[in-house]
């Protein structure tokens, strides 16, 4: 019953009768904070990790995917080398060393995680390049969620998926694909990194000039990627914009009405249904909450605002 | 998958490895604080109104048991008046109200939750008294915590549990039994409320003068009952106590190393550990999270706190 020593767990999912309430739907959580490294991520890693023939992966990450390559590589007699900005949340960096991975901190002012990463390789030719999202890897090890979804009864009609570079949502979509379930996929993002709403709207990728200061710092990147695109278009139904001030109520209600701790971006999903309160009035929802692992002194930030 | 309607979920067990690392155990914790009202007092709560005839139930509680019994009266049609200190945490009156129980405030300096339900019965003589722990309705109800947790291979060496009235203790002690596990039942128990830790040494019930002012408000017991003592007594190894400082670290270590919202209360069993760090060294020990239902201010002081 307790976790796999060496794998992940499955979803938790649970309802909290004053969480529907208040959000005007059947609202069951999928949480995936208690997973290993406390994020979704870990489903991913442990996929690309034993899937791979090179002993070192190098990736970028703003802290989850890191964190889980890390914890992956160190279950499987692996090393890695985790590029992560330097404002990364304080926690996250120390997650990723306490794995034993390498953290090889850069100034985003200065680079991108790509254009870092890329000098790692340079000096590391044998190594993997591990991507947090854009690889097909990455998604085919997310769609153990989407099967784990599309199983559950009675069907949902809507799972609200927190999107960045498109992961989780195509492996979600993915998923539930494979199980021949009918679940509506909706994104949930940032509105100040609106980048995959645009994509969506445009037909095309849309990337953004740079990383979007959002506080969901698990949501900033600055385009979806070329193995998560195709995936997005046609499985996504849409994609809701959420605002700075939607994704901390998020916080606050995961918090005060479900017990939950999730990190900005793992709120997500909770802040799509604060912006369009009345697209899923009365449904069946599935709200993904992708990760927990936020700063105490970000998160007491939030509990204390209003 | 999801939580049944009108029950209880099974609780939910996981490892993270970075707080076992952190304790010098394997630790699992079994997590109570996803249930339909944040903690384990649902199972007494369902079980009791479930097994009395009577339509009305009166009780005192601090607030989990209070909005347990509410929401179990709720799924069942019944009515029930809690009986709360002024002083309870706000969000735990609230959640009460919301789920239709009517709730009697009264003044702890003035009188005794006791002394006012007894007030309450007397206006209503044809309620059922519901006691938070002291029934063995209650101790039933809460067995199937204890009969889970004795399903988990591989066994448990130690249980660590919050300990108030002796409620959850008796029950989980009872479920162990039941399945004829051998697993070693530890208390943990606020030092400046420790009656439970006086009496098991006593070898009797040893009752406060005055409600402890522990910040685990869940833990605000005079003493055990006389239903939940002679189960305690004989099958309860040790009570450890928990002081004040430890019980705040401990709902700090679960945020950062498990991404689990403790309130104080639910936080002792990994505060014992704190108390105790060589008692347990390299056991496997399940700390039960009694429960999550703590106000966001209150949490965010803690976690501010050093």
């Amino acid at each position: 019953m307790t976790e796999h020593r060496r794998g992940f767990r499955p979803t938790i999912l649970y309802e909290h009768s004053r969480l529907s309430t208040r959000l005007g739907a059947r609202v069951t959580i999928a949480s995936e904070v208690c997973q290993p490294t406390g994020s979704f991520k870990i489903r991913a890693a442990l996929h690309v990790v034993s899937h791979v023939s090179q002993n070192l992966l190098i990736a970028s990450s703003a802290g989850n995917f890191g964190q889980s390559l890390a914890y992956a590589c160190l279950q499987v007699r692996k090393s890695c080398i985790i590029a992560m900005p330097k404002k990364s949340a304080r926690v996250k960096i120390e997650a990723v060393r306490e794995y034993g991975g390498q953290v090889d901190l850069y100034d985003t002012a200065i680079q991108s995680g790509d254009d870092r990463v890329r000098e790692l390789i340079q000096e590391h030719p044998e190594a993997y390049r591990a991507d947090a999202f854009d690889d097909p890897l990455v998604i085919e090890g997310l769609a153990s969620l989407g099967i784990e979804l599309a199983k559950v009864t009675p069907s949902f009609d809507f799972v609200l998926i927190p999107i960045a570079g498109g992961g989780l949502s195509a492996g979600i979509i993915q998923g539930i694909r494979q199980e021949g379930a009918k679940i509506t996929a909706i994104g949930a993002e940032p509105a100040v990194g609106n980048d995959a709403a645009l994509s969506l709207k445009a037909g095309h990728i849309v990337k953004l000039d740079k990383e979007p200061q959002t506080n969901a710092d698990g949501a900033r990147t600055r385009s979806l990627g070329v193995h998560t695109w195709p995936i997005i278009k046609d499985g996504m139904t849409d994609i809701v914009e959420v605002s700075e001030d939607q994704i901390r109520e998020a916080v606050r209600l995961l918090f005060t009405l479900a017990n939950t701790k999730a990190e900005p971006a793992g709120a997500l999903a909770v802040g799509a249904m604060l912006s369009r309160p009345s697209a899923f009035k009365g449904s069946n929802v599935c709200c993904v909450v992708s990760g927990g692992n936020v700063d105490p002194a970000v998160y007491a930030d939030i509990l204390l605002g209003s």
